[in-house]
């Protein structure tokens, strides 16, 4: 199977570059759906599900052992239940067909199918335009709410991809192509990208 | 004028990549000739401009100054008649046609010009390989010698390189496009980086 994924800064338009991207090609798209499969194998709340993986949040429960603090192993917290469906899911996806999969450290926990890594990343202006164009109406953040907003939520995400991962979140060696995407209309740069993806799994 | 500069790990096939992208767009395409050119601005010899400026050597000339040492003002250096040169020759030649430009810090002294940056990079396994395929007859270097002359070589590009860049070499926030060519050969994937130029250009 052809797996490419997309990690992506919060306002580059990433999803969008996946979406996309997997229609160009005809490959499935995955990115909420997996949150969707986790919480149907593990009757888990999708909410809690979504934020647990996204903000790596079993690193954060400390329990008291032996009078000393200690991180509870992981083997018995609900984040290790998840982690473990995280990866059958993420298996399950990548036997069934070529697919684009979008975070959810899908890079990192399907690295033995050799997939082809995407980040997708843009200066902050424009990351901040992106995002206020995209609002719904109601909600009004000032420009400088926003930057702390999107800062958050790339702090979340890096901090669980890289519970998974033996590369940083966005450093350049962990991936096979860093896209920005600055001022760029994402539309019309996924035939391109979608060309270049056929022609790198052509060399393995 | 359309300009691609391209900044590139030693090794990672950068050079290459350039060359066939400007035989792709039908671009003009600049290396070594920019030195010819200072060189005959100048009358300085080759080598020594080549070196100097793949070294960002000027950096380096210490001289006591009011009996405490100081670092020569640059603008009583050869460094610093190359740094003018250097700027000279790159804008004659971002003003006569659409070019692809590999090194010499172009992405940075040419960014009035919006050009479209890319950087290639690739993994130690892959740049040594490449290396030691192209290595000529008579030069022997271990792989271990290899990986030492490849560091030293990117340590003197980078360190060029912010000499005249806001940003770090290698650095993907100061790019648009970062190149991964770990395995890859080149000429499969300089179509789609062809088009991905075009596409990019066209935002613009």
């Amino acid at each position: 199977m052809r797996i490419i994924t997309i990690n992506r800064e919060f306002g580059s338009g990433g999803r969008e570059l996946g979406k996309r991207l997997a229609e160009n090609l005809g490959f499935a798209y995955y990115d909420k759906e997996i949150i969707d499969a986790i919480a149907e194998k593990s009757k888990l709340d999708e909410g809690f599900i979504d934020k647990t993986i996204e903000e790596g949040a079993w690193k954060n429960y400390p329990i008291t052992f032996n009078h000393t603090f200690a991180y509870m192993p992981l083997i018995e917290t609900p984040g290790n239940t998840l982690i473990s469906w995280q990866s059958e899911v993420l298996h399950e996806i990548a036997e069934k067909s070529d697919c684009v999969i979008v975070g959810r450290a899908a890079d990192a926990i399907l690295d033995e199918y050799h997939p082809f890594k995407v980040f997708v990343f843009a200066d902050m202006d424009s990351k901040v335009k992106r995002c206020q164009e995209r609002a719904e109406e109601g909600e009004n953040l000032t420009d400088k709410e926003m930057i702390r907003h999107i800062k958050k939520i790339d702090k979340s995400r890096a901090s669980n991809h890289d519970l998974f991962a033996p590369y940083k979140w966005g450093s350049r060696e962990g991936f096979d192509l860093c896209i920005n995407t600055s001022n760029v209309e994402i539309k019309t740069i996924v035939p391109a990208i979608g060309d270049y993806a056929k022609a790198w799994f052509g060399n393995f």
